[in-house]
């Protein structure tokens, strides 16, 4: 690690992005040989209480409305505009929600905050993507980190884990997994450097690709692992589905990515560890229990249950699905399939299991 | 499978024995081409008001004991002596709980089991074992599969996987691995025919140690999981030590075992998928729980929580460290270690990640 001095941009401050900020903030402070310490957090300006949240941040060092209960480290510094926060930034964290792109109007909100960052960053810049989710189009699946690289024409990595964001914060125990592209490990030893803590682990695998499915994928297998909980069909049923689901997953970014690596999903914290946290706790699982116990539809549950958050597995499911019918590739999956059919075609809960 | 029908005797029949008699027999009487219908289970006789065991399971079909909610096919026979049960047998289940050496004085209770079949069973038997657990002494380990078949001189299988007894005898879906040796798929293919059902499927790998060592292991990696649960640390701690355990199942089993297959661990269900269940459910996971809480040493937690069964995970947490002890290994698995020391060397359990 020679060369200029790596300064930090982090593109979103929603609940994980102010998680991690906490974390890079304190590691760039500790690393000065490596690390400007000065870390820009762009914050989507919003008003809470008659008050600026950068304003709020900057002074009290809490981002009150995503993550309240954490304080950000004072070298962590809120700043309004994306490009602004991206000036000369040769080391830039994508942790954008990716859920955004429905709610606002135009689809390529994450090209669109691409192309307003082009011009700020520094020439030798290089990112690392935390972003969740696929984007998919018929015939054409993409991960962000991919899309990121295109619109910036710089590289990307990915990093994603078993984190949920509040544990994180509190300084409880994780690990985390952070995938690098060929020939770029020397890039991905700064994501080590910024990140790794004796509270937050940092592996390193060359599986960009991976890493990002198992962050996407995993949300389609909590909904079977939901189902399987609203069923009442214990504990056994719930492992059969978990452990089928991380081989269809495996299977699918094999199939249909390069460069992907077999151990990611077996292996890391972006697989398996990752898999048994969303498929025990989270929102995927609460919403699929919910709709075998009430029958109501997912988008009724999601208002109901969510809090104006949005589900992830379901959403997931049916790009997928219509991706693989696009492919012809659909029976290949039976779990992913059925999972779609019965969200989304009203098939019985009850047949989970029956193709598999 | 052509040849002499088969002739199962099934040697065990608590809780998992009396579930798995259950299909068993089921499967027997489906696949009379293979299978002679009548399955013998040996019973270790016991009065249970005023009537013999054995009596009540063979008018009533019912194992009041050990599987009160459960009704076995006629065609299982309880028999009370385990020669008499194996007599002409081709096809033998073990499924004697392994705790039971702690039980009696003699501490070779299924090498002597054994010694009384030798004579009784066909010469070309074969075996399979579902006894959890292994065989510790200082610098030796060994599975049941290979007390067994030395013991008998026939080949003995293993079997394991993701299966609370209670769940499959009530037809919930599961489902399991048949671990098989070099140049036996012809006998796991008769294990497949004799345990397989539409809920209850049956996977085959050619590594018995590797499936017999998953089943023994996890007990050790659910002490962990219960002491995270015990500490509130949260999801991704608990998906952390689940993740690093099964690394150090592998790694353990890869160094001390011959024709271990390192995908056992990682995609069957012997191994990811009853990781997953051990550390969600389960008395190991439990005790581990409520030792944080309650700081009480684990003989008076089981004697007060467990209703008479035994703990597992402690006695083999200890087992494995003497054995890696006595090969001066024990660097090599901190996680082992810590766990062990967590639960017999007064470490904090507050220590558990610090030297992962």
């Amino acid at each position: 690690m020679v060369g200029q001095k790596q300064k930090v941009a982090i593109i979103g401050s929603g609940n994980w992005g102010s998680a991690i900020a906490k974390i890079a903030g304190y590691n760039a402070a500790r690393h000065k040989d490596i690390f400007d310490p000065i870390v820009n957090m762009y914050v989507y300006e919003e008003v809470i209480d008659g008050k600026k949240l950068t304003d709020i941040i900057n002074r009290d060092h809490v981002n009150t409305k995503y993550l309240p209960h954490a304080r950000l480290p004072e070298n962590v510094v809120a700043v309004p505009k994306a490009e602004d926060a991206a000036c000369g930034a040769t080391l830039l964290v994508f942790v954008l929600p990716h859920q955004v792109r429905r709610f606002v109007v135009d689809p390529q909100f994450i090209q669109n905050v691409c192309k307003s960052l082009k011009n700020a960053i520094s020439p030798n810049a290089h990112a690392i993507s935390m972003i969740k989710g696929v984007e998919v189009s018929q015939h054409d699946i993409s991960i962000y980190a991919d899309v990121i690289q295109q619109a910036l024409n710089i590289p990307c990595a990915a990093l994603s884990g078993a984190n949920i964001a509040n544990e994180v914060a509190s300084g409880l125990f994780s690990e985390t997994t952070v995938g690098y592209r060929p020939h770029q490990r020397h890039l991905a030893e700064y994501y080590v450097k910024l990140f790794d803590t004796p509270k937050f682990r940092v592996g390193m695998i060359e599986d960009v690709a991976g890493v990002s499915l198992c962050g996407a994928l995993k949300n389609i297998i909590a909904i079977g692992a939901g189902l399987v909980d609203g069923l009442g069909w214990g504990g056994n049923a719930k492992a059969a589905i978990m452990r089928i689901g991380l081989m269809e997953m495996r299977r699918f970014s094999l199939e249909f990515f390069e460069n992907v690596r077999p151990e990611t999903f077996t292996e890391t914290s972006a697989g398996v560890a990752d898999l048994i946290t969303t498929c025990y706790g989270g929102r995927n699982r609460k919403c699929a229990e919910a709709f075998v116990k009430t029958r109501k539809p997912f988008h009724v549950l999601e208002a109901e249950l969510l809090n104006g958050q949005k589900l992830q597995g379901t959403e997931t499911a049916k790009d997928v699905y219509e991706f693989l019918q696009a492919r012809g590739k659909v029976d290949e999956y039976p779990l992913l399939r059925t999972i779609y059919e019965i969200c989304f075609e009203g098939l019985d809960p009850a047949q989970l299991t029956e193709r598999l």
